[in-house]
């Protein structure tokens, strides 16, 4: 690991207190309310980071992607994930076509929904 | 490579599309139909990252938060904002307690809020 | 049913075009793909009503909580249930404590969820 | 009594409580925290909602729509709107195709947005 590789490190640190005391320890607190509890959290932050866009109030937009970023970290922590799976994932569509698979792939989403 | 090089490198990939051709281009297209859109996408994502997650389906879970990510950095790339910068304030928070702030900061919320 | 009774009427339409063409039919097309599509789209108008709520702008909100009912409704179809199971819910409610039990209900949940 | 009626009826408890006392109602409570406070509660609900549809137990679907029906009404409260608005927006839609207006209008959006 790099010594600047701040999400493996920060999944690490999840790691080390999911088992922990959930008096002391918030991502403890979490994980032993069971995986609904994250999820919420996941949908909470996400509305909150909606807001902050619409106010367009910068820091305010780099705390609220903070927490989504975090919360959904507790997520793939809950499954046995780690954010280089998340990151070899945008790795693997930028190889494939420099995001253009994203538009693709959603175009075709759509037309198969017929919406 | 580090996940801040990743992060970054996409960053850099988004910042080189955002100002093309919309018909050839997802994000050239979602930049050139206003911040909303891009904002939709978080919500859209989110929604399904918590679909997802109810599911328990480990490799749809990778491919919604990646999704999510994404996203998200469209939406920072929009208000001249860096992954780095988010990074660097999950790092600020590790380092003033080692996460701990987060259980502070969540529950002086509550308390707050009274709710 | 009493002749003002917009959300039963609304229901019986639903309804009736469930298993209609999908190339015809909104209706028939959600349910023709499944939970899942009904699902993300009550994420989505959620997005959008927060996203109005924040412009302040009273049109705009009361056509994306129209959409979030409307597609609240789909949901409710889709189980075989009816508008008026929600409004006894909220009559029950209403009837217990004057809504006053939402405050009690919630801080309960705060409470042993120990957040 | 109609669906139309119950929401009325509601609405006026909502207004009777909005201005009460923060630490009795929890209505009062909500509005004292302000209008980010009520938004935050439409997307946590939205999202409890989706859980909800996602395990498919019907009688945490009805709750969790009812939850989401009455924050939406504090946000309707919030902004001087009533549920009788909602009701004549989808009353219209209906009497205009029934509902299929729905279905060319979203079908517009998406192609005026070339996702």
């Amino acid at each position: 690991m790099s010594s600047n590789d701040t999400l493996a490190r920060l999944a690490q640190v999840i790691e080390s207190r999911r088992g922990g005391d959930p008096n002391k320890s918030y991502v403890a607190r979490l994980f032993s309310k069971g995986g609904d509890a994250i999820l919420k959290k996941v949908g909470e932050e996400a509305t909150e980071t909606v807001m902050a866009g619409k106010e367009g109030d910068r820091q305010k937009i780099v705390y609220e992607v903070a927490d989504l970023w975090f919360h959904s970290m507790l997520l793939l922590a809950q499954f046995g994930l780690k954010p280089a799976d998340v990151l070899a994932e945008l790795e693997r569509r930028e190889g494939m076509s420099g995001l253009e698979e994203f538009a693709a792939r959603k175009l075709q989403k759509r037309e198969s929904e017929g919406t």
